[in-house]
């Protein structure tokens, strides 16, 4: 284990000086047992290490089977061509085997580590990294505000994404509208398959999400005393199936179990699609419906011919946007992970072939992958390197490969802590409607493996869909290696008479025409030759054409170039979910003071570099706490004077509840010349003595990871007085 | 004038090196005859110029009495308290006046330079820097999409302003929700005002907004041969009106002009209020209503609490949130200057007393001031130091002279020309609801001046709003200098009887009971005297109360702190609106070619700071030419390699389009020993050979602004190869 986590932190470009406090805190803690209630095991992900143990693995290995055997028996259906139902009760016996294991997993983990969500949702909540929106007026669900810290933890989040992938990579950026007319998302898909399942009270209207209530209905039946073991078991069996449930397995469901609303006990209607998207109108009229877009992707999308010309009609190029999506969830829990409305990241790498001229920079990376192979034959996540996984084919491609070591690599910079860091690739039917191959990063919180990033490959789907609805043609023209011959198979519309019968429609009508490819063609000659007509759909509603109006000509043509439909590979970032796991994996607690908790954020992504801290209210100390105010201006250190009464032990225990990776302090020794300051590390809560002109530079360079906290050590005198930690805290 | 020019750029800390080329292209410009009606005349707003010529001044004096003798009417009516209706009816003379005395100004200001808007507009789409959105689809007005270059500008716009206001000032960031529910907006005073008037084809409901309607509609008739002289005089007066008139007078038009749908020729509706939030439904009940933000800055104010809190309980403190909000125009027009999304930088300072502690550090800040009183005078905007207009009472307080000269620094930094900005000051009758001071930042574009930042004083209008609305006290504490004893009037409310007889009700009445004031509670106590019973209006409704329920107690209380609802000072920047001025201040021509145009924007805010240029496609050069890009992407200089085809010349004017300032190029040279490279600077078309490897840091350097390219010049050998200008343009 030790070496595997070693060759990580070598791969993170953004060193956290993690050897300074090597994991101290998680195995030294004691706890007293009269809180163990509130707090929540956070197992060792690192399933190499638990197959070593052969104890658990005898444990494990009839869960293995068990999952080994269903994977075989879905697998074998798919290959037999079986009826897609009976694939789908198989794959959902399969999630239902793969659940248990999961879960049995987990439970055999030795623990490493205990988390107290409570006290850190306390600490989030009192020093405002974010709260609940419109708390005033009672609140909304699912809406978060940021406060100081957290919008400032954010914000570095976001500025440091935008060098690791928009500069390095040299991505084209882009900023599109929020409001989405619904053509568009009609395309894309959204508007008829974005959508949850819900029931409402039949008198009162109030909403449900359906697998939540079928859920919290089941269980509270089997919590009761009176119910029989069998039905027990069912109800168990039940639930781990519910994920995979269609809205008829749902409505049968709550008929046998008579389902009421858990409110007012009113009947409850059949299940009813949402859609999750939040729709208004734009402009004055009413007439005009538009979404909130649910993803900034599509923004992209629309932008692909501007951007192709951008990068002079060259392939490949990523582009990528950075901005707020908007989901209407039915009942939103789970804090920051399931919200209303978010921020995303998102690129789409636009290419003609999936090999990577900078993927020899990232092949060594190792990573923690759960293939979909491994998941269906009940094997454990397997580390290996990128390199490894790309040529044995586990992961698809170089260009997939690429943006999933880069995910990995800044993933670790931003603070996400390795052992808690997975690539799960998703199963075939649990892939998006336009995705050909998807990996998701995932993060192990007190909540369970949290989706952060999602990491797909939507081939041709979404500018093929545009292309269909607009009658544009998105695509690249690459230049063949030789000229050829090809034969074309065209429209030919007598622009004439269309117009004259068609009017207005005429256009749409020859731009449908002119983006028809050549099966639609063949079936239009055809229905031609057989029917003497052919009903052509438009965007504006069908037509029947007859052969006056139009013919397909098939000719021979030399050509010099050929029109390519690049695909498109989206790494899709989700910046509250990757910023609330980042805060629980650097929840610490001091060492024998279980009321002092901090934050061990990288220096990097911390709300603030450094705080200025007076000893006293003493006025002598006050022309230095301004000067340190502006020396640290002038070097664009974000910075905080924390000059209110109070021991300097509290200000330092309040500096590092916000994870503030520095203090800087100014005492009478600094009255004295030569003036000098203190400077204190967070984590090890080490100080130094250094002289008051070289503090800038210092700290800037600490911020940035430039210099280590140990070489500022071996320059500058160590400042001896300890801190008294236990009692400090405010 | 010299001399004004000269104190703005010593006030401005980021360098523009203005001294380069001032100024150049603007005064030497010659103009095809055949292009001039493309053109827009850009006059010098600097009036003080205009006064001193006594010709120009002998014109104007008539319409400068014309306004002041309407100015001191609409002063005396409102001292002699005259009926609103007629202070109206003068207010809008006098700034129908105004307007004449302004266009009189602007055409009789000398020319001092064209600008030709349709060609930065084809720039501007050519090269991507923003675009209709959905074009593909059709598009919808109102809104834009920021490409690679536009978007890049954007951001780096807004990590300056985070820069410049957040962490030097120290402000408190937030980030919070867009969707917000009625109850929020209602208190606000948007859900009732915030409405432009608009009309409705009875048939088709086609909307137009009103005052657009009526002006199109005289225009056509006052543009008719057979129209006589005197109705086209009555016209036009109409005209310079319309923007003070109310619905009936518009309506009273309407009829008067029988107004007819300009689309249809169908009749039109009477005026109707049209409420520009875009609506939609948080959760899936359909019952919560809720809005997109119209401003960032309500969010602010319902944390208020939790950010005294965070700054420790004490005043004054400033927070800032930077984010979309969004308005339902009812026909935008002018590009990026009236959209229905858009990213605004909002500040909340809040505070209790008006003085600033660092007014000093920008009172010698010279700018131009249109005050209100200059404007009922029919006096110019004036230049002044920011310490004399607040010294003379002409700018109300330090604070919010601070703020000003802050915005005003921003501002140049980013890249106004400080001759087409002015500040001007609200006049009484046009300032917003809850405004009790009001100046804005307007730059001068080719759609006359445009409001890009305002500086509102809002007083405790919004605090007092969501205390009525909430029953939650938004007030700060402040220690007393002495104890001091107090009367205390309060409502005593029978908590039990009242839980009896209301049930769910009683919270509610009970805070609204503990929030109301002494003139409340004085009505309260005399109804119940009177009447033997109170009607309390709460949030849900009203109820009736008698003397067994709630009685008023007064008593004598020490106190040591007294309850202050701080003031609130609010700058608010519209940041695609100065996006758009930097765009046509700095948008220039090569002399000599016409059609070689580039943006020459500062480097702190340009979308890229370098461009690499191989000479040729020579494999060569290749290698230097990775090198470049990883040694600038080390020290975080966004750049673009151009190794597409096309000679030097025309890649030099490519990169020039997209205003990158520094182009470094690869040629045989380089591939000796010792390798060295050219640096080109964008703006006077100057080069320099250096050693490969000081380039990364003189580029950062230079974008930094921390050295100056005439060091640069000083440092190394010029290079001497001048670029024949003349056709080499894409």
């Amino acid at each position: 284990m030790r070496q595997v986590l070693n060759f990580i932190y070598k791969c993170s470009v953004f060193s956290r000086s993690y050897s300074l406090v090597p994991f101290r805190l998680s195995h030294n803690l004691e706890w007293g047992s009269n809180k163990v209630h509130r707090k929540i095991k956070i197992p060792n992900p690192y399933k190499d290490i638990i197959m070593a143990d052969p104890k658990i693995e005898e444990i494990l290995a009839p869960f293995r089977a068990s999952v080994k055997e269903q994977g075989d028996l879905v697998r074998k259906l798919k290959e037999d061509k079986a009826p897609e139902i009976d694939v789908k009760k198989a794959v959902a016996e399969l999630k239902a085997r793969k659940k248990l294991l999961e879960d049995k997993e987990l439970a055999l983990t030795p623990s490493e580590e205990m988390f107290d969500r409570a006290k850190m949702e306390d600490l989030i909540k009192r020093r405002f990294f974010y709260d609940q929106s419109f708390a005033i007026y009672g609140g909304i669900t699912g809406q978060f505000d940021f406060g100081p810290m957290g919008c400032a933890l954010k914000s570095n989040m976001i500025q440091l994404w935008r060098k690791y992938f928009i500069l390095q990579e040299q991505m084209l950026e882009v900023d599109c509208s929020i409001l989405t007319p619904e053509p568009v998302l009609k395309a894309s898909g959204h508007v008829e398959r974005f959508a949850d399942l819900m029931t409402k009270d039949i008198k009162t209207g109030e909403c449900f999400r359906l697998d939540h209530l079928i859920k919290a209905h089941l269980e509270k039946i089997k919590s009761e005393k009176n119910t029989k073991a069998e039905l027990k078991a069912e109800i168990e069996d039940i639930l781990v199936k519910l994920d995979g449930m269609t809205a008829d397995d749902m409505s049968a469901l709550m008929q046998r179990f008579q389902m009421k609303s858990p409110v007012s006990g009113n009947e409850l209607t059949p299940p009813i699609e949402f859609n999750l998207m939040f729709n208004t109108q734009i402009g004055p009229s009413g007439l005009v419906k538009g979404f909130l877009r649910p993803e900034t992707a599509q923004g992209i999308f629309v932008n692909f011919k501007r951007l192709l010309e951008f990068n002079q009609g060259r392939l490949p190029f990523a582009a990528a946007q950075i901005g707020n999506s908007f989901r209407n969830e039915i009942s939103p829990r789970s804090g920051l992970l399931r919200v209303r409305e978010f921020t995303m990241c998102e690129i789409e790498h636009f290419c003609d072939s999936k090999s990577h001229p900078k993927f020899d920079t990232v092949k060594d990376t190792k990573m923690l992958l759960y293939s979909a192979d491994n998941q269906e034959q009940g094997k454990p996540a397997e580390i290996t390197t990128i390199g490894e996984a790309v040529s044995k084919g586990i992961v698809n491609n170089e260009t997939l490969g690429y943006f999933m070591a880069r995910i990995h690599l800044y993933l670790l910079a931003v603070g996400i802590d390795p052992k808690k860091l997975r690539f799960r690739q998703h199963m075939g039917n649990e892939m998006a409607h336009y995705a050909c191959d998807c990996w998701d990063a995932e993060c192990l919180s007190s909540y369970g493996w949290v989706e952060c990033v999602g990491c797909a490959d939507r081939s041709a789907y979404d500018l093929t869909q545009h292309t269909k609805a607009t009658g544009i043609r998105l695509a690249a023209e690459k230049k063949l290696p030789a000229p050829k011959q090809i034969e074309v198979v065209e429209a030919v519309a007598n622009k004439a008479a269309i117009g004259k019968e068609f009017k207005k429609d005429a256009k749409v009508i020859n731009d449908t025409l002119g983006s028809m490819d050549s099966a639609a063609l063949d079936d239009l000659q055809s229905k031609l030759d057989s029917n003497g007509e052919y009903i052509l759909s438009t965007s504006v509603g069908e037509f029947k054409l007859t052969p006056n109006l139009v013919s397909v000509k098939k000719s021979q043509k030399t050509v010099h170039v050929e029109e390519i439909i690049p695909s498109v590979i989206e790494p899709s970032f989700g910046i509250g979910r990757i910023l609330y796991c980042i805060l629980e994996h650097n929840f610490k607690m001091r060492e024998g003071d279980e009321q002092r908790t901090y934050f061990s954020l990288p220096a990097t992504v911390a709300p603030m570099k450094c705080a200025v801290l007076p000893l006293s209210g003493n006025a002598e100390f006050q022309p230095f706490v301004r000067e340190l105010n502006q020396l640290l201006t002038n070097v664009d250190v974000s910075h905080k004077v924390d000059d209110s009464s109070g021991s300097i032990g509290r200000r330092y225990a309040r500096t590092d509840e916000l994870g503030v990776p520095y203090a800087i302090t100014v005492d009478f020794d600094t009255v004295k010349e030569p003036h000098t300051v203190t400077l204190r590390e967070r984590d090890n809560m080490g100080q130094v003595r250094l002289p008051i002109e070289d503090v800038p530079i210092v700290v800037r360079d600490l911020a940035n990871s430039k210099i280590s906290w140990s070489s500022v050590e071996q320059k500058y005198p160590k400042f001896e007085q300890q801190e008294n930690v236990k009692g400090a805290a405010a």
